[in-house]
């Protein structure tokens, strides 16, 4: 009986219409979490409460189909998305009473839009090359953390009593550097400085252009190596093609082969002649 | 008759003149919208007036003839660009009194000046392949919506009450988060925020990543693609012209043939003698 | 004689003493631009004088050399660089006592500064190229034109009573437009028109991602345009180098004209035998 | 006996136990400076002095055996990275006793981090292809520069009396070029300017593209330069893996000979018989 309804649940899970409805649950649920943010009428809260539980009651429904429908029940979990999907479930049944958890509460439920991602293979196969585009870019940034670690170092032994808000200390410069990077109001900063270290400019100047320098060279870096994948691939298929379009061709081998051949026959015919 | 004017017509359209008659029009369209933005005297406003619906009727009288020399009246309107200059000209003959309506009708006159894309043949090219490279972006944009989002509810969940104005709903904060994206004075923000939540510029730091790194592989997607495109029909213009350029050559299984003809024939003789 | 003045100047100029004294002078002609930005004690100002009398001299002196010496008169001043050398010199031949003029022929002098691209080969060629990626930028700069002017024409009329200093009429619009697109402040003008137009903030995200995609695309054109061009001319090379290494090897129809000959003879002997 | 105690050392630095202890005294130099920049009670201080001069003795302790171990003594030096690490030791002994120069042995100390790139084998790699890329941007930064410096004449000769502050002289201006070139409140500047120069956007908005259009190139032809040397390199593969793959295979001038030799047996016999 269990795999009759295995089967079942299985066709369920396959059927389009199906899909449909997970995609729309995920929908409606991103639509609530937007329209909490809005100041409401009393009545609404009450029916975002019942949806809220609705669509709780349906993510546990379809994960469940989900898990019984699989063949492969040991695998299930191997897969981060189907652990991803589970944790957003299981967070969201935890009943909170706590006014101090209710937020933390709120924004689990956020995460429930993420189900987009997992839902939606085309957005799937986006994130897994972007996660595996991250790990070329790691000694890059290793470079750029090292760079942003002297500079705040420096920084703070220099400017800290001029502006403890901006230079406190290395976290603090840290913070501050990265706003400089952003160009986001620098030069305020660095007039602030000027005036009490007139050449701290070259301090501002170098770090700019070395993070520029080193951030166009990880995109270089990783517009090549893309682009080199790409291309070897496409040589790949044209091999293949090549290949398959070609019969078996005589080669120079063989037509030496068949010349020898007739020049043993001649000798043959010569020396009985 | 109706056959004899339409050539005539036909033959006006493709006229060099014309055509360039019509780009003017279009550039003194132009110039009298812009115009119209100054403090003008009285005097002008009455030319201006008087050019308005000079501009109109010619429009109506080039959108006419190009319909009458049309030879496939029926898939006139199936051409995007014929369906915005009829729209644009048809709009502009609204009479308009009303006061309200008035800055509407104005604007909508402005338009005009995108019939300067639909008139010049290298730019509609450009826009149709601009068009084309949109939906490649499509799934990126999807993602960058869902980051955007998700933020926005996790920003006006917790910052709602420290700046109404920057996130007060979701929409709002979606707004605050595009400025956050343009590095507007976004360090305004975050400072407003650390004072409460001492650890959110964690939020913006993940937040400038995320974005910056779907926008950074955006971008090379496009890149990649258009020189996958490129390289192919490349490959493709090659091929053709090594076919062109070789005459039919002998090949090896030619002489393959030959040379067993030879042997056959060696053969045959010495069965003979 | 003259032949022989003209022969000892063209050594002159070729001289690698020479050329480095030409680019000795148009530094110390920079440095002295740069010096007069600075207060300077009476008594330099009569230095200052003296050099620039010099640097005159001088440069009517070399470019007097470079003309004698040149063996095609004709087409000196078809050379681009050579007119503008000459003019940057007669420029600041002409004497000036009004105090007017004064500042204006301050300012030509510093153009000075760019003969040090005239005189140096790389910089010229550098220029060269990027002169010659111009024409293939024209239309989308057109069409960025375009969108500036429909976008600021609508942006004076709907936006010029909430703050006449920013859209007053389409010039200053446009010069606004510019502010937004470099993102620099663009949300105070966003806040201040969205207090009258709550859905202004409509106007500026379309501009934004209009202008963004018009550039992103002209940028990945002039990639694609420059590695084209630099894969094809590679091609080239390779071809080039293909055909030089190989010797005439005999090819698959003169095997087939021997096998064919050897035939002839076999068939002869069989008819004679 | 120093032949044993120099293999004893050899193997030691070899020891990926040595490595792993030299990585991990760096990092804890890092966190050390790092925690300096934070206010501290004062027993930390004493157990900071401690750790510093643990930290150089066993940098010293490091640097003798690397120099020990070395077989080739004579070129030790000749590597910049040894020369780098030595200096970084060397710099730290030098006993600090005066206030004055006290900030500036703890800046010294921060290079220390530096030495993360020294030990890490991909760091030295990424850093010395970074170093390689230098040369080729440098007639386009000479470009650059020249840019500037015409722009920050004409701007210090404009614009000194407007606004001292940014544009005293030459140096002052050029700084404020820079801060125009990143966006950074550049239309405060061109407002203050414009109240003057009502023509001065001119100025700012020539100087933008210029700049812009400068490193647009200087990229793209950094682009353009690695993918070219990764293509050749890659063909260069792509031949000597071909080259690898093919036995000596006959070729059809072998096949020509062959045929000759055939024809020359039966010319042989044709004369005999």
């Amino acid at each position: 009986m269990y795999e009759s309804v295995k089967q079942k649940l299985f066709r369920l899970k396959s059927n389009r219409l199906f899909e449909f409805a997970v995609i729309s649950v995920i929908i409606v649920s991103a639509l609530e979490i937007g329209a909490k943010t809005y100041d409401l009428p009393g009545i609404t809260d009450r029916i975002m409460l019942t949806l809220d539980w609705f669509i709780t009651l349906f993510f546990v429904f379809e994960i469940s189909i989900r898990f019984i429908a699989d063949h492969d029940k040991k695998n299930f979990f191997k897969n981060g998305w189907n652990v991803f999907d589970t944790l957003v479930v299981v967070v969201s049944l935890i009943p909170v009473n706590d006014s101090e958890l209710a937020l933390l509460a709120r924004l689990v439920r956020i995460f429930r839009v993420l189900r987009m991602i997992s839902i939606i293979p085309e957005l799937r196969t986006l994130i897994t090359s972007l996660l595996k585009a991250l790990p070329q870019m790691g000694y890059v940034v290793l470079l750029m953390f090292i760079i942003f670690y002297i500079y705040a170092a420096v920084g703070s032994y220099l400017f800290a009593e001029i502006n403890p808000f901006l230079w406190d200390n290395i976290a603090t410069s840290m913070l501050t550097l990265f706003r400089v990077m952003t160009f986001e109001d620098w030069t305020d900063i660095q007039y602030e400085t000027m005036e009490v270290y007139p050449w701290s400019w070259f301090y501002y100047m170098t770090f700019i252009f070395l993070t520029a320098f080193a951030f166009l060279n990880m995109v270089i870096g990783i517009v090549v190596n893309v682009m080199d994948k790409e291309s070897r691939r496409e040589a790949e298929l044209l091999k293949q093609q090549l290949e398959e379009e070609q019969e078996p061709q005589p080669t120079i081998a063989d037509l030496q082969r068949e010349i020898k051949e007739l020049k043993h026959i001649l000798q043959k015919q010569i020396a009985k002649g």
